[in-house]
């Protein structure tokens, strides 16, 4: 039982994932979501997206990757991906010991796997992770459109950063880029997002 | 373009599975789940628990399954497992017109897949369904443990009721509820549990 007791730990653990606030809000506007809803969200958009990645991927391999993406984060915090203080070199540094701390709570061979996973959606550079992060920025934009632009008006965002935070897109989906990119334009037309 | 469309208009309609409250609580107890964050932790236990699973189980399925199993609560809303004044047949009508809402929102082929493994959930038949339906009563208990049974103190729970709700968990994972069961006897004896 201890190999189970370990594993029912670190699924309790990861519960805090529930308490960690992003800065987009949910498409009815009514709240900001949290990163399992988050989560939740990228791993169903997968599911039913996967005929749009560039390459040919192992959808159970990208959905699991999503599904723990983001855990890191009940140690280091959300950093807003248009925030330019927090995203830095210590960034890096406290999901590093965040990773090191929380996929270690499982039993061994199933920390391997999933820190494995981590460090591959990190590297960004299988179909996997480059279809994975094309969904971790399609998401909140479609959230972001879908509540007229409510956290991209609070932090005054513009659509070159927009642009910017998006520049590996294509490289997971064309086409999902292509519908993002038509979408951006009615954004700037209707306000929601500033065109300098 | 017109695929894809319809596939984004799902996506952003499922993002109503944020706002549908259960009634136990996070794991600190600091405020009730919703039904994304509890859809997110069942997927990442089913790929952490599967081989405790009776049968050899297809993990993908599984948590997919898992991923869409309570979409239909958008429309139908959350019934407490040990709420009797929902739980009527009503309950099964309500979701079952949420059901070809919903699913129906999709490309044809999309939407034929996720109903069938809703169904498939429902009826309770399969390896994958049986197990989905253990980890589905494992997770809101290990919750209320956690919280030192503050849902179950609220609603006044006894023991028998979990153990009604839990007779065919064994079904799908023999050695998760030896597990519970354990667990069950401890949250008696702490009085979290009322044992008549």
């Amino acid at each position: 039982m201890d190999r189970l007791k370990q594993q029912i730990r670190f699924i309790i653990e990861v519960d805090k994932l529930k308490s960690i606030i992003r800065q987009n809000y949910l498409a009815d506007g009514s709240r900001k979501e949290d990163d399992a809803d988050h989560s939740w969200h990228l791993a169903l958009m997968c599911a039913i997206l996967a005929e749009y990645a560039n390459e040919k991927i192992d959808l159970l391999k990208t959905m699991t990757m999503l599904l723990i993406h983001d855990l890191v984060e009940i140690d280091a915090g959300d950093t807003y991906a248009y925030d330019t203080t927090g995203a830095d070199l210590s960034k890096r540094e406290r999901e590093l010991a965040a990773a090191e701390r929380i996929f270690n709570l499982l039993p061994e061979d199933q920390a391997i796997w999933l820190r494995s996973l981590w460090d591959e959606f990190e590297e960004n550079r299988t179909a996997e992770a480059k279809f994975a992060s094309a969904l971790d920025r399609l998401q909140p934009f479609l959230l972001n459109s879908a509540s007229d632009g409510k956290s991209w008006k609070e932090h005054g965002v513009t659509a070159s950063q927009v642009l910017k935070r998006n520049k590996e897109t294509p490289e997971g989906s064309k086409t999902l880029w292509e519908y993002q990119y038509e979408l951006l334009k009615q954004e700037i037309k209707k306000g929601n997002l500033i065109d300098e």
